[in-house]
């Protein structure tokens, strides 16, 4: 249905070439990513966690009681606030909640658990100034996917109270790459693709076995966790991920909703505002947050 | 959350002993399915297709120039309208259409592919009596989730308008049984063991291969289908037919949902009068069809 307009978002992704260098990279998805303005309305607050930078996002008549922590997609080498902020932003304003988006401490400079360990302080630091848990939602893209399922395995093996519910695009979940979508849709998928995940995972891992259930949480035990939603494109070497680990969730009773979008590449709604199909998966993301946030 | 809720319709099914002969089989799918009364606000008219029965339903408030054309469950050998009436009536009343559920003929008297033809001819029927293919949703449960495939796989192959979209509950769309659920899921699902859909592939198939992709659909093509919802429960020995034909409808750009409902049984949409899960998995297939259906 919306095949010509991916193509306009795929002609600038390959307006830009790929680069090699570690610092290029996290520059070229700042620039990528956040090729469209963000909307005059939201208002924005730099927020320190730790010594994480994060920022505050609220859209007008959203609930301030409610908060969407978000973890920004990039291989857990790149991506930022300011990649993912009108992603966030747009997710908020459709789910009616505030948001909280984190800027973890990035690989190769600080592997794994670094991130998770920022991703947890941020979901306690909610919690310690007044939201309750069943109030947050948690959600990310690609990493930040993977991310989001390991904050919530950690919180529930510590007894602590989880998120309402938990969103993820695009996830990327399978740090060995066995999902057989990773082959089957090279050839369709601008983005990722296993050479590059390798590294990531590499840089990421810095030792850590990759089926280490904290850093693929396709391998951990998925029980207890939240109603999740599951997003990816069906143009996507990660489909089988999203695949699997909807499986996995839903096999062990968590309320687990996938939904596969025709021709969409990874992570697409950071380029909603030239797809249709873009507009629609952060409302579905908006109706499913803001139904199972407590009031 | 509604863990209670379903033990009460797993003693509704242990109540009556598992019958043996097809003529008890049926008799018993009428009488656990339609156990709950049906509403007095729902109107039903009997309606002849070509050699089959079937059967209108019309909720207050419904739009008639919207229908869901329904194929009841019970691999391919029971089921019937009376048995299906409830669910069916109901989820009309959720999509605000008109519902035709069709008595097709069943297996052994009637093997493979006279479902699928009677399928088509009701399909046929309706375009025939000015209902566009895109006002059409196509849906069933169990078998008649594969005979939903089937049915579209056939209209595609023809070159005929296809349905606006379709709805699969606990779809069966592989008669070989490969699915890991069918083993990892046994000792929790009440209704649904390999031996006995060993028995009604038989059954149906009459010799036809267990591998044609109109009686086991996850061998299908399935490029060119509309936006198809399918939803499940985790306590499913089919849980793994219905993911595996989500990854395969997603995989080819059909717009595709899957919903996996924590404790829930085979088709468990059939005792939505005993449980909230189920109550909400028909308004949620409810919405998606009225979202899919042109006006």
């Amino acid at each position: 249905m919306y095949e010509n307009e991916i193509d306009t978002v795929r002609a600038l992704l390959q307006s830009r070439p790929r680069p090699t260098s570690l610092a290029e990279r996290r520059q070229r998805l700042d620039l990528v990513a956040a090729a469209d303005p963000i909307a005059p309305d939201i208002h924005f607050e730099r927020q320190m966690v730790g010594m994480c930078e994060a920022e505050w996002s609220l859209a007008p008549e959203s609930d301030t009681a409610k908060t969407l922590l978000f973890f920004h997609g990039g291989g857990y080498c790149s991506g930022s606030i300011q990649s993912h902020r009108r992603m966030v932003a747009e997710t908020g304003r459709a789910a009616r909640v505030r948001t909280l988006a984190l800027g973890y401490r990035l690989a190769p400079e600080s592997p794994f658990p670094s991130a998770l360990d920022d991703g947890l302080a941020a979901f306690e630091f909610l919690l310690a100034h007044g939201v309750p848990a069943a109030s947050i939602a948690i959600g990310g893209d690609s990493a930040g996917g993977g991310l989001t399922l390991a904050t919530m395995i950690r919180l529930r093996d510590a007894g602590k109270p989880l998120p309402g519910c938990a969103w993820l695009v695009s996830p990327w979940v399978d740090l060995e790459m066995t999902g057989a979508s990773i082959d089957e849709k090279d050839a369709v998928d601008p983005l990722i693709h296993r050479d590059y995940l390798e590294e990531l995972a590499d840089a990421y891992l810095g030792g850590t076995s990759a089926r280490d259930p904290l850093a693929s949480p396709l391998h951990a035990d998925l029980a207890g966790l939240p109603p999740t939603l599951i997003q990816v494109g069906s143009a996507e070497t990660l489909l089988d991920d999203a695949v699997r680990i909807a499986r996995r969730l839903g096999a062990v009773d968590v309320a687990t909703n996938l939904e596969i979008w025709p021709h969409m590449i990874h992570a697409w709604h950071l380029w909603a505002a030239r797809l249709i199909s873009g507009r629609m998966a952060i409302a579905s993301a908006g109706a499913f947050i803001n139904k199972h946030l407590a009031t």
